[in-house]
């Protein structure tokens, strides 16, 4: 029998909201939101959003209209009771009151700030301003937002039995990802696939698949409010912005030259264990790992996102070594573009030598590559912090297309930090 | 686990359409569609829409834009192979072939004419004009489009639980009718809800009911589509519109007092059996069957529409009994406003005395009286011949209430069809 009831509610959608929790964010978010709160609270930032795959023309597939509906939504959201509960009731990497009473009391009354929006291009100009913690919990929403207003964008002009068999198409293809990595013994991997999912429904989907598929394999998810909602761990660190920011608010080149370390300084004091983790190429690995601080090396592993990743980590395996500590003891995260041949071929070639483990995005939780005449494949779309109290932030990666900042700074920061010539890599995802 | 595939579907609706078939319509528009194909297919006409309710403003509560898209996507229609193979091959009143193939032929060509639309004064003014077997067939769907998109109109603003709990009422409410119907011994009774039904699906599932509740005693449905799906009987003759426009293209009072006779003249060359049922009360019950030809008499039964119906029934078994007619071998229709209270006394009163039958509307498939702060109560919309040939046409009716025409035509066919003082009645439905 029809239940008439569902399916007049069903119709009645003005919309249907694509991020509806303020915790359906990255977990490193949180963590580093917490520690901005305490530290600079009152820095002034601009976070922009940028397309790096220009041939697909946001603006041309996204109504404004849309945009801002959804937009307007996730700024009418605030944290829900259950949701504070689980934060400040929560164990994260194993401890418990993670966020501090004075953290998520602010986090309760928080609502995100405005955002500005333009047209240009073919593409969409947006950003947003105002207190670091504020603007930055910006980022995942809107990139969320996008991503799923592209499928859905495409989805629209899809019939029934195409819809079916596009996601039975993308369901098999994740499936047999994970009967590979199934196999692979020790294997540790978690989803990092938030900011470039496909929907809010099909992550959630991918997560579940992970959990039934491979087990004690599947680490956790960076996504807070399915962590919450699947019941497993909440996964991840902190991430370019921290570096990114600090270097900015300098003000000679020997400030900038330690702000990166001065960012893990302050991280030292707040978190241990797990969360101890470099992420070393903001401004090069090699020169950050050479003029790091002894301490540094007591850390207890690395994030490899950008550059040849093997290299990244032999790099790492390199430096322990030579400040006399064990690599094997020693964990190395990989998350940059990663796919299952990358994984397997990384995993036999470090698993041993140092502890291994995978941060799966974009391809783990929108991998639509040749499905509907591929007019779903993912692409390369970021929010960055642009700059910090009016000065803009620069970002040079191990991989130079994945360099930004204004020309004259970048060529400032490669002389402060030493940075020779790097290997060009494609960026696709 | 959620249908991904199918809630992105449901999300990609861009109508919801209301008329989903040609046939979605009341079966005595397809018999009386086929005598006008015949007998008047040149006859130009003007329909329009008349809501008697001028408190309901439409035009404030219906958005425009959603008015037209429902009335283009009516136009878009066209019959279907299985629709026609239906209307080709089924037995109605226990005939097949009912339709001729000329007439199929021109149905199965058939997209509905244009529609004009105004808005003023908080109504909308909704026209039809072209030829009489063309516009004929928008009085249905263009009634349950407005009917609907007002019922839309109110639920857009209610919750899920509110919306089940509306549905849970409505159809308790229904039950308890069905329950106390199933008491009357001999009762017979159809659905002729379709032009002021609440909705589509939920005419359907008051068809459904009543199968269920009263068995054999729920005779069929005026709605061709429901008959065809549900597989019962489609019940209808001949209504108002054929008296109507013959009387609108008459030349001189004497045609005038004929016109009502020759539309059942062509009819009786047609139909018999359950189909030669009398339609009085165009221009009064009293003064039409007074001077009613004696084949009239040998019909099998008479329909009463307005004025108080156990009234029309005494006065049509008065008249049976002086043309030397046997009452009990009659069928007396009743249709106009019924709900359980008065099908009740009706079917005591005459059961015996006649044949009775009951077509039961607006009360079945809209009763939502009292439901949502009573803003979703039936009200009385009806879609009218209002000129034939340039002619105004004339309605009089057993209820001045329901009279329509320009005062002095209106005067004129009192003169001619020799009616006194009527009593007056409320129109609800």
């Amino acid at each position: 029998m029809v239940d008439i009831a569902t399916r007049v509610h069903n119709h009645n959608w003005k919309i249907d909201p694509i991020v509806r929790s303020l915790i359906d964010t990255d977990f490193y978010k949180l963590l580093m939101c917490q520690s901005i709160f305490r530290n600079k609270p009152d820095t002034n930032v601009t976070f922009s959003l940028i397309n790096r795959s220009k041939s697909i023309r946001l603006a041309d597939l996204i109504d404004e209209g849309e945009l801002r509906e959804q937009l307007d939504h996730v700024r009418s959201l605030s944290l829900s009771r259950g949701e504070s509960t689980w934060l400040r009731g929560n164990t994260f990497y194993g401890k418990r009151q993670m966020f501090r009473p004075d953290f998520m009391e602010w986090f309760e009354a928080l609502r995100l700030p405005p955002y500005h929006l333009e047209k240009h291009d073919g593409q969409y100009e947006l950003t947003f301003e105002g207190k670091w913690p504020e603007v930055m919990l910006w980022e995942i929403p809107a990139l969320a937002v996008l991503m799923e207003l592209r499928s859905r964008a495409v989805l629209k002009g899809m019939g029934k039995f195409e819809l079916q068999i596009l996601y039975a198409r993308a369901m098999s293809r994740l499936w047999e990802k994970i009967e590979r990595l199934r196999h692979i013994d020790g294997l540790r991997i978690a989803d990092f696939g938030t900011r470039r999912r496909h929907s809010f429904l099909w992550q959630d989907w991918c997560v579940q698949a992970m959990q039934e598929g491979l087990g004690d394999k599947f680490t956790g998810t960076s996504n807070c409010r399915i962590a919450m909602k699947r019941d497993i761990e909440a996964i991840g660190t902190n991430a370019h912005e921290l570096p990114m920011v600090y270097s900015a608010l300098t003000n000679t080149d020997a400030e900038l030259a330690q702000a990166p370390y001065q960012v893990l300084a302050d991280w030292h004091e707040e978190h241990d264990g797990n969360l101890r983790v470099i992420l070393p190429d903001t401004y090069g690995t090699e020169g950050f790992l050479r003029n790091a601080p002894d301490w540094l090396s007591k850390w207890t592993g690395i994030r490899i996102d950008s550059g040849d990743p093997a290299t990244g980590a032999e790099t790492a395996i390199r430096w322990w070594k030579s400040r006399g500590e064990d690599p094997t003891k020693k964990l190395v995260i990989f998350s940059d573009g990663l796919d299952v041949d990358k994984i397997a071929e990384l995993h036999a070639r470090f698993a041993g030598r140092v502890k291994v483990s995978f941060g799966w995005g974009t391809l783990l939780t929108n991998d639509f590559t040749g499905l509907a005449e591929d007019r779903l494949a993912p692409f390369s779309l970021v929010c960055k912090a642009v700059s910090a109290n009016g000065r803009p932030t620069v970002k040079l990666s191990d991989n130079p297309n994945k360099a930004m900042g204004p020309a004259d700074e970048i060529a400032r920061y490669k002389r402060v930090f030493g940075v020779g010539e790097q290997a060009a890599l494609a960026v696709t995802v």
